[in-house]
């Protein structure tokens, strides 16, 4: 497999979903709906309906019914970074190089923005029903809507972001449990919820959704670690943005705990963990699904072993 | 039917269902679930899931399956109230007596407060499949879910707070079909998720469903004009907030394009309307059904002819 070619392949495929179910500008609430699309449409990797889109094919889904739920996870990881950047969250003016959501429409129009985004992820995977074609569909649906809606929330990404939020309003240290909690909350929930609603749509069963689960929470782990190596190891050049800003900002991540060689082993043996879990999924010999399992692999592979 | 007895007996039902419904306070993330449920045990009428329960019941419902759908509607309000009281928005320290969830917990905490409670209500309609006994329960839900995330997004709710937002922001007089706009959205569109929600979970079909989201449009939009009205006619004691804070604001209401005798005569149209259309659905005479229609068209009668 040429896994670049593939990758942009997949890419571009998720673009086209995404600007699919993005709203359509138009009525008096226009406004609102333009910093929707704005900020969703101000590009990024793309990673988590990509991930989506592998697993409901490594379980053998086909068609368009998984398609809703891509655009969904992306209005999801895109509204926190709109409600992230707001003054009163980090206040951060650039994002992807071009003026945040607030910094272009004003703070409030930002807030109810972020709350377009996060409503119309429900609207957009419920939209899913129109391709189901039976109750076992619905069924299924009903199943992938739960773990979205779980690990978007409390329990999952807005549970990690206020715990983070909570460290640095009141400049905490955090100890190694909770910095680990951040992690599976803030960065493994939204990539469980790519993997395990992909897996559902397609009719997965509870364990092979449970091992995906699991494979993604060890990737996001890993993910957040390597971005802590690089935060001390990588240039301003290669990581697109401030190195040393950890330190800087009195930030205490893994590294404070387990040292870079620990860390470094740390991110090894979790990333070899979600691929080995990955790898373990029995699928069909040849077609579709076992080229979304080879892609899959790598991907994971590739993400955690980049230098940005 | 002793109608204040009813009321307040299916109000305290109301309140139940929400407290049931409410995350628990645990985990490194509780702050942040104790400031959503600061902000939903504030009180309120808790007329929306009061709304939903009677058009449940109408229309033949029975058990549980409508309570967490019921706990949902009051999250997406109270939700609303939280984001609406944060400092870009109205910046108002004070909601119902007590410190506004952003005085008591900071910004950034209200921020992610409001978010949970948006995410919770979609994790909390979605356990009404625990009390599915069928596929077309399931098929219930999932046409319950997608009128509650229609009326609660840009297209409901989020579109109305939009416009409305814009127009404060940018000192825009509304045209009158724009204030039609924002009423029949901020104000109406919850009210039609919760008699809509509540009609299809007991299976009504899509004819009664219409009927009860246009008594609820004129339901509300009756409600907002006379809430213009008492703006101007009531004292600050009469109505709980101060009197006349429209016109200081420079708010163009209703009352700007129809005048007092004007708007006094469509509010008593739009009510009548409301009314008429509810009590028109048939029920089964005697029973929950028939007692519910009595209670639910004599509320709609008591929400408009009101002085607070």
């Amino acid at each position: 497999m040429d896994f670049e070619a593939e990758l942009k392949k997949r890419t571009e495929r998720a673009e086209n979903i995404i600007k699919n179910y993005l709203p359509e500008i138009a009525g008096p609430q226009a406004t609102v709906i333009e910093a929707m699309d704005y900020s969703v449409g101000a590009g990024g990797k793309r990673l988590r309906p990509v991930i989506m889109m592998a697993a409901y094919e490594m379980c053998g889904g086909e068609g368009e019914l998984v398609e809703p739920f891509c655009a969904a996870i992306e209005m999801i990881h895109n509204y926190s970074l709109v409600h992230d950047d707001l003054p009163e969250m980090d206040n951060d003016m650039i994002r992807r190089g071009i003026p945040s959501t607030h910094a272009k429409y004003g703070p409030g129009m930002a807030v109810l923005a972020g709350d377009g985004l996060l409503n119309s992820a429900f609207e957009t995977a419920l939209k899913s029903t129109a391709f189901a074609g039976s109750a076992d569909d619905n069924a299924n649906i009903l199943k992938a809507l739960s773990v979205l809606a779980d690990r978007s929330g409390i329990y999952g990404m807005i549970g990690g972001q206020a715990v983070d939020v909570e460290a640095e309003e009141k400049n905490l240290e955090l100890p190694e449990e909770d910095i680990l909690f951040v992690y599976e909350n803030k960065t493994s929930a939204l990539l469980q919820a790519s993997m395990v609603c992909g897996a559902l749509l397609a009719g997965a069963d509870g364990k092979t959704a449970d091992v995906f689960s699991e494979a993604a929470r060890c990737l996001g782990v890993a993910f957040q670690i390597q971005d802590d190596i690089l935060d001390v190891t990588g240039t301003t050049e290669e990581i697109g943005k401030p190195a040393g800003s950890d330190e800087r900002n009195g930030k205490k991540t893994y590294l404070a705990y387990l040292g870079m060689e620990g860390a470094e082993a740390e991110q090894r043996r979790l990333s070899a963990q979600a691929h080995d879990l990955v790898a373990g999924i029995s699928v069909a010999d040849g077609g579709e699904a076992a080229e979304a399992k080879e892609f899959l692999t790598e991907l994971i592979d590739a993400l955690v072993d980049r230098r940005k």
